[in-house]
């Protein structure tokens, strides 16, 4: 199939061409390079040992969209593209907003234009907000504490009544936990704009000695060790997530939701730890006070993807830490 | 001041254009013409004895709205331009959603980009969804049961989160209840497209001899006889609403939220008797099935917006239906 991948040369975008053109589908990514480097694109071909079609463009260009879809007949679109960082989006909600919830209307709306009415979208298990319990399934309520949650909950909710109003299309809402690692050749992975807001990608600079200590924040939630537990997914695992995802689509026309996450939870400290084994450096850390709004534990329960997409995740912690490390520590 | 009305040829806006006017203001009405007709232009002038600026124009296509803001030094937005039809944004979300959410991000980022402030916007009682009890406060639980009253909690959302970022906004969200009426000369009102979505334009074709029967959803309700109960706001009073809560922006930054409505229900049957006097016509009606999504009774605590802005609604429904009448009977 040729899939259209919005985003597509960014943290997840990239993993995905590389799994979908190992699927034997035609991946042709479609980024604005605000926050992806074009080397991007060399590294995946290097990797796949084939091209990939790019084409520089912003999802709120309807006329840009046009272009693509009049070029290439595509089969699906999976949808990355978006800001990401929660922080900025509490200071800039209007980018935030226009970037995510117009553009992805931008782009769904030229979607229908050109009938092409299969789509991932990229959500994330922000939409279950302060989640009453753990492990957390896919019916739980939702609602958003961030205007970055809030924009991918306004989305996933506009999918909603897009199906309600046209049951034609077939589209699946993978909601993330906490994407992690990198490719094991080293040579894609995520490259955070100045201070990384994620935890790994904060332990990495600190292991290459970029950054002097880690700021744990807190060290008396509900969890053995204290420290806040998140469900750390390999990006590679999720990649290959989006790839049984799109089989799923074509079964037939519908709206379907999938936690991507392991069902465990992994706490602050010990990541660090299979950090600090997987790099062989130390990984100093301070405990300070806890960050308003952060909850103490926030893990998926898989098992509907499981059965529904035949899917799991494969790498465990010491491999998401191991291909960090090879990321953060190879010449770029 | 100077005032920028976006869909300032549309019912409640031609209504504000006149009263800004009346009260010493210098409104700016920008339509795109979707649903309003060029000659309300010529009738509020009429009305108002004085001419009023117009710009032909959409709310969504920036370079229209910067050039507008650079024309003219703005002080205020009161901001009415949406799609506005519930069953309508049912099978079209994505025309809703852009139209209402994309338009409105586009007015928000380019009032940002020429530091204008001072925006009203009008919401609705649809916000409250399917509230617990009436009458209803401002601090009512919120959400939304289709496209429509979700774009403009969407909105909401994004403005109270606009003004976490930036505290120096100016910010009055009016959530209207049930508009109904016109202007007194007979000049303005309301002109639905095609088949009327609201009970009161509806009426007043059946009194016409327009339409042969009006259909009441409902005859079996928990109220005094048994058919559902809204809280029916003369349109002036609801343009009155908009120039006080001007007023209350000037002194300070801030988000504001009033109810606007006249804190009493009148049922379907009580607004027939009223219009048949008002008319002096017959209004048949048969009572049919309750419609899914009707509530029983819906209707405002106004009493926030009076204390705050020593504002309440003056006309009563016997002046709504002859004023609506009146409307519906002079030759356009």
């Amino acid at each position: 199939m040729k899939i259209l991948v919005t985003g597509g040369l960014g943290y997840i975008g990239s993993h995905t061409c590389v799994e979908l053109i190992k699927a034997g589908h035609e991946p042709i990514a479609f980024d604005n390079l605000s926050n992806s480097q074009r080397s991007v694109l060399e590294r995946v071909q290097r990797i796949s040992g084939q091209p990939l079609a790019f084409i520089e463009g912003d999802i709120r260009d309807g006329a840009a969209l046009d272009a693509v879809f009049q070029a290439h007949r595509i089969d699906a679109v999976i949808h990355f593209a978006g800001l990401k960082a929660v922080g900025e989006s509490v200071s800039q909600p209007l980018r935030y907003y226009d970037n995510n919830v117009t553009g992805s209307l931008a782009l769904f709306d030229a979607m229908a234009r050109h009938d092409v009415k299969s789509l991932v979208f990229s959500s994330s298990a922000t939409v279950y907000g302060d989640p009453v319990s753990v492990p957390i399934k896919e019916d739980f309520a939702l609602s958003a504490t961030n205007p970055y949650g809030r924009s991918k909950l306004i989305i996933e909710d506009m999918l909603r009544d897009l199906i309600k109003a046209d049951p034609s299309w077939r589209i699946a809402l993978l909601r993330y936990f906490n994407p992690v690692g990198a490719h094991e050749s080293g040579l894609i992975g995520e490259e955070p704009n100045g201070i990384p807001n994620n935890l790994l990608p904060y332990i990495a600079q600190v292991a290459e000695g970029r950054r002097e200590f880690l700021s744990v924040y807190g060290g008396d939630y509900p969890t053995p060790d204290g420290t806040g537990m998140r469900d750390y997914i390999h990006v590679v695992d999720l990649a290959i997530g989006h790839v049984k995802t799109l089989s799923k689509l074509a079964t037939g026309p519908g709206i379907v939701t999938y936690n991507l996450g392991t069902g465990r939870g992994n706490s602050v400290l010990e990541m660090v730890r299979a950090f600090e084994q997987a790099s062989g450096k130390q990984v100093p850390y301070r405990i300070v006070a806890r960050r308003p709004g952060d909850i103490a534990a926030c893990y998926a329960d898989a098992s509907f993807a499981e059965s529904e997409l035949g899917w799991k995740a494969e790498r465990d912690v010491a491999q998401m830490c191991a291909d960090a490390w090879r990321w953060q520590s190879l010449p770029k």
